[in-house]
């Protein structure tokens, strides 16, 4: 069963092909710049374990269009891997923004449209165009299942008194305002990766997603209980552009005393915080770069980093009552040993003891990286959201 | 040593007599509706173990005259307890925000009084009063020292990675933008107390201080590294009607989408939320009675309320790498059982185990409530931040 996974951006279309149940994609690729100058496609195909890529260059004027050159680039030419659109069984849309309505992948009705369009004010920067490419994809792809998969549906079995704000419930009920939390996709992922690995009936997991977004969850056999991202992906932990959590009585007096505007603040914690505000790129490659070279912001920047990380740790664990395991994933979480490092260092207290040479020997695939006797594992696991996605869909038709 | 100690608000002087170093004071009392029609000042004298108190009405026009009548009381008829104000060796306020300047008690010079006007900005609720009873103060009382105390003091010792928020330093710089704490006074108190209880070189204390206004520090070896209440004592804990932690998402999104304005915002989170936004009333007890009667929404504040303080402590320990005692202390803290037990419930992982009985028969002194086999002392202490206040005054010209 052909299933195409499509995670859409304001100007780029990323998507990969699977024939599940494999979990090796057939090809893949990614749209750029749709709609400004410079657009291209890359496109990649996988034929035993060897990969070939085409790069198509010209004006790409909007998701409608990069869709149809994908079908093209899918059906035609020497990388051809399906003969018509028809091939594809299922087509599944990652959208950001499922509010209280949806826990699950859901097919995609009309009905189903006319609430991610009710939710555009809740994520007005994803579902607008995650809903437009759902109706290019129809277009496209007539004859397919189209299936949307929620970033915040994992995080519905959040219980009330972690997913309230101890403000007046008109707000929640009249604006909607409550944690939601991100990245579902990725902590479902990974954290039932941990589950078979820890072979254990009832466990107490801790998902360390970090990536240019940062979030992590606390989840208690399978489900997740409570997670630092809220009402938008700016609070919890630092992140590469984010600030995180910041008391807002530093708005109010921004925008009291110092004459800064609503979408200035909006924009310096959304945008210029986190690794690039405090350390001057929200890269941590280039922070790590930075810190050899001696300079103190970065070197700071990464300690906030951490202590953040840590001070999650220990909350996560009183909401699960102990820790059976942590897990690092995405981006920073994989590929930053150093960090992994600082944020298990002086954890003793709850059993959680690193391996050094275990943690720097992590090579892509699921890795425990404690010592023999740590109480806790502490896992690495490589998330893979499109293809989680693609076992969604695939769950669902079956 | 006879040392007045002075806590002001907005309408309000409230004021102790301390005769130095007895922890009794000699005298205490309150004027109340300051500049507001209904002025009164209850006046209360302790003589052997007795209570006597006096209660004038009459318009009171601003806290010069308060402190006028107050000097009247302590002079004069029945109950006087001094001869002439040359008898107060000194004055001891309480300074809600002494900034980074200030991390203990200070004598009050012309530069001291400019520091603290320069800091109105970061309390302009308290620091333009507290600097307004100085200046009557250093009239009524021209002979003594005038000493401040600030609530930010303690906290001076929190370091880099815990202070700084995750925003480019030009706004630490140039706005003082970073966490300062308050409380400071109280938890001060009530951790040295517990030291002498523990009896134990390096400590490593978690301090929950439940008035009205509520936060929580994490205490090693005397000095606070964190607290919950950041640039404003908005942040941390949910509170009587303030939010504690909330994603400033939710405040952009409310003055984007639905036309609130930031000053009905402020006034939402600040005066409007908490127990009283989510259940009701902003006094606990109260909170009580209506969950006795089998409301919900009172029964949901309190969950919120617990399960802050819950994660605040899993985080703490964190910071310090294990606890070994945590201190209740405050209204809420020292009266309502209820809470610490729900507090107390499923942190076994730490090694926390309230004792129920011990934990009902808490009468006003410090008690130890946790199981003999705890790992985590748990101690209800009561705070005394007058006294305290004396006290570092005290030790301050001694």
């Amino acid at each position: 069963m052909n299933i195409l996974v499509i995670n859409s951006g304001s100007s780029s279309l990323k998507y990969q092909l699977f024939k599940m149940p494999e979990k090796n994609p057939i090809c893949s690729g990614l749209a750029e710049r749709i709609g400004i100058e410079g657009s291209f496609i890359k496109h990649t195909v996988y034929i035993h374990n060897e990969k070939y890529s085409i790069e198509e260059t010209g004006f790409i004027s909007n998701h409608g269009e990069a869709l149809k050159q994908v079908l093209a680039l899918l059906t035609q030419g020497e990388y051809a891997v399906i003969a018509s659109p028809d091939d594809i069984a299922a087509v599944g849309h990652r959208v950001v923004h499922g509010g209280e309505r949806f826990s699950g992948p859901t097919i995609i009705t009309d009905e189903v449209k006319h609430q991610i369009k009710r939710l555009f004010s809740l994520a007005p920067l994803h579902n607008p165009v995650n809903y437009k490419c759902i109706e290019v994809a129809e277009q496209t792809f007539v004859t397919a299942k189209q299936i949307a998969v929620f970033d915040t549906a994992f995080h519905q079995t959040i219980p009330e008194q972690a997913y309230r704000y101890a403000i007046p419930e008109w707000y929640y009920k009249e604006y909607s305002i409550r944690v939601y939390g991100f990245h579902g996709t990725s902590h479902k992922y990974v954290s039932e990766q941990a589950i078979n690995w820890l072979d254990k009936k009832d466990s107490k997991i801790i998902s360390i997603h970090l990536g240019n977004g940062c979030s992590i969850t606390a989840i208690k056999n399978g489900r997740s209980i409570d997670t630092s991202m809220g009402f938008g992906p700016l609070s919890g932990l630092m992140m590469g552009t984010r600030s995180g959590d910041i008391d807002p009585s530093v708005i109010f007096h921004l925008m009291e005393h110092s004459g800064y505007t609503l979408e200035q603040l909006s924009t310096l914690v959304n945008k210029q915080s986190g690794l690039l505000g405090v350390g001057g790129s929200s890269d941590m490659r280039d922070i790590r770069k930075m810190v050899n070279e001696g300079d103190t912001a970065a070197a700071l920047a990464i300690k906030l980093y951490a202590y953040r990380i840590r001070k999650f740790i220990g909350a996560y664990a009183a909401v699960l009552n102990g820790i059976d395991a942590i897990i690092f994933t995405a981006g920073v979480g994989e590929n930053d040993s150093n960090m992994r490092e600082a944020v298990c260092s002086e954890l003793s207290y709850l059993g959680i003891e690193l391996d050094p040479t275990r943690n720097t020997d992590y090579k892509g695939e699921l890795k425990e990286i404690n010592t023999t006797d740590s109480k806790v594992k502490i896992l690495v696991i490589p998330t893979n959201e499109e293809y989680e996605i693609a076992h969604q869909c695939f769950g669902l038709l079956t």
